[in-house]
């Protein structure tokens, strides 16, 4: 026995959570500004804002790349000041590539060094931001410690504990974090601080996980390892191979919802927790698509990063923990 | 344009959450427990803790009531001994009643001292749990105080101030929360904690919030306004008149879930937080049907109480917060 739902599809953004939205009578969408996506700040902070951030000069690693370009984007609507300079590989090396209009000259790796001790010696309050790729990510630390500028890393993998390591040896501040989407990382601390305090306040509870990535991500999402280690603090008896993963593209857009034009670039995680006798539910999701998530964290790593310089803050290794304690910068 | 979800009718049980689950290939319900509802200790532990729990003799206020069944009937499955008197209202004084297969002498409130009086003396552990009415808070409160017999408070209203007042001034040990949920409690505090530490984490996001409770529930969800008292110092604006509320039986059947025999007894809640870019969204669900949950919850608090009582703590008034950090007690 089953009965029918009417989901217009256009709703069809996230699991079929904004689907029930569409089906119900919805006070805030004719009374309120919830449905429409509005800026926290007004457009004079947003001018003020600008003119405090226009100095900081900042410039993007792996321009070329999927990230480095949300980066720049990102930087640029914010108001930041982007270099026309990125590290690349030997092969590009020398060409000049347009990125939101911006020509920007890619420097390989015998061009590394000098090219950042001219454009710092230019641009003395500059930040970087690293989007490279893992092979990268050591040296690429190293140098920026030995010429002494600030940096966000974004990109992942490599010798992490040497990454630490360099900049712990240096006087440089750095942003460091594999994971720059803040409102997910803000979720996920969460989840940790209610396994700490609360042990056990799940026992008995059963757990049941859905992620869903493009079909390129091979590997199980580390933010729902990380979160169901949580559950499991919290007293749920859960193993890893439990997780569902989704990685077919038809699943994905008819089950999942994920827009056809992220199928390419999406998070999707579900958690859905059940009492032992079934009376009681709890469910948590968080769903991205696409990149710019990553990317206004990145310049809200930067934003905070320009601040502690300024302020001599005696503390210069951070992460995004960090980034989002300061509160809302823009 | 829409497109077809079918969904069996077994498994709407709460928001669509579930539904999903019953269309997607699900390898936790095949390979393991994470369906089938469990115990977290082991048989031989229950037993433990039956012999360490069965001296605890309790007596529940309000035995008739919906609220002071359900207690009884999760204090009897816990192993704890439920003595045979009950506070009620003078009309139904003397009368037995049976909870449970247990017979249960009804004392109205000009018998209730001398029955507590006696019980307490045959009883020297005894432990009360009150879910009469509001009225009746006050006056009850102050005579477990004067007996001195250590008391869990569950009945919401009358005045909170001289509740508390009562038993600061006395040496009495007491738990008192007007929400007994212990998960949705967690659920609430994890909120308060992420709202307290990282203040505007969701700057620009768009809030949408559902409820939905028996018909008879003329007011907006406390629970639902404290969780977006969060969402705000988060960065969220959102009017508590934006909250939809959900009292008609037949939307809460069929768009929202609810089992049909639990129209008349739940409390459904549903936030969804969306980007100002909609490219991200964030869903929250705490969905409860009867209540067990308040009821099991009432029952850690009398074991909680019981170790307090015990180990002679200076601290002595409690809440579900205090209850929540001593971690799983069975």
């Amino acid at each position: 026995m089953s009965f029918i739902v009417k989901v217009p599809t256009n709703s069809v953004r996230i699991f079929s959570g904004t689907n029930r939205w569409m089906n119900m009578p919805n006070r805030s969408r004719t009374s309120s500004s919830a449905m429409i996506p509005h800026c926290s700040i007004s457009a004079p902070a947003i001018q003020t804002l600008r003119k405090s951030v226009s100095n900081i000069p900042i410039m993007v690693n792996g321009c070329t790349g999927k990230m480095g370009k949300a980066v720049i984007q990102a930087a640029d609507s914010a108001g930041l000041n982007i270099v026309p300079v990125s590290f690349g590989s030997e092969e590009e090396s020398g060409t000049t590539v347009e990125v939101c209009g911006k020509q920007i000259t890619v420097r390989g790796p015998s061009e590394r060094e000098r090219a950042l001790l001219s454009l710092f010696e230019e641009n003395p309050n500059l930040i970087v931001v690293d989007y490279t790729v893992p092979a990268a990510v050591n040296d690429n630390a190293e140098l920026y410690c030995r010429v002494g500028v600030p940096f966000v890393m974004g990109t992942t993998g490599g010798d992490r504990d040497l990454l630490y390591k360099t900049v712990e040896d240096s006087e440089v501040y750095a942003v460091i974090s594999p994971q720059m989407g803040k409102q997910v990382v803000a979720f996920l601390a969460a989840m940790e601080i209610m396994a700490e305090q609360f042990p056990g306040a799940f026992a008995g509870y059963s757990l049941q996980v859905m992620e869903s990535h493009q079909a390129s991500k091979v590997d199980t999402s580390g933010t729902a390892k990380a979160v169901i280690s949580c559950f499991q603090k919290l007293g749920v008896s859960f193993d890893m191979d439990q997780i569902q993963m989704i990685r077919d593209p038809k699943q994905q857009i008819e089950m999942v919802g994920v827009p056809e034009e992220h199928i390419s670039g999406h998070a999707f995680h579900l958690y859905h927790l059940t009492s032992p006798d079934e009376t009681v539910s709890f469910e948590f999701q968080h769903n991205v698509c696409g990149r710019s998530i990553y990317a206004e964290g990145t310049v809200d790593a930067v934003l905070f990063l320009a601040k502690k310089v300024q302020s001599r803050d005696d503390k210069r290794l951070y992460n995004m923990i960090d980034v989002l304690r300061e509160g809302n910068m823009r």
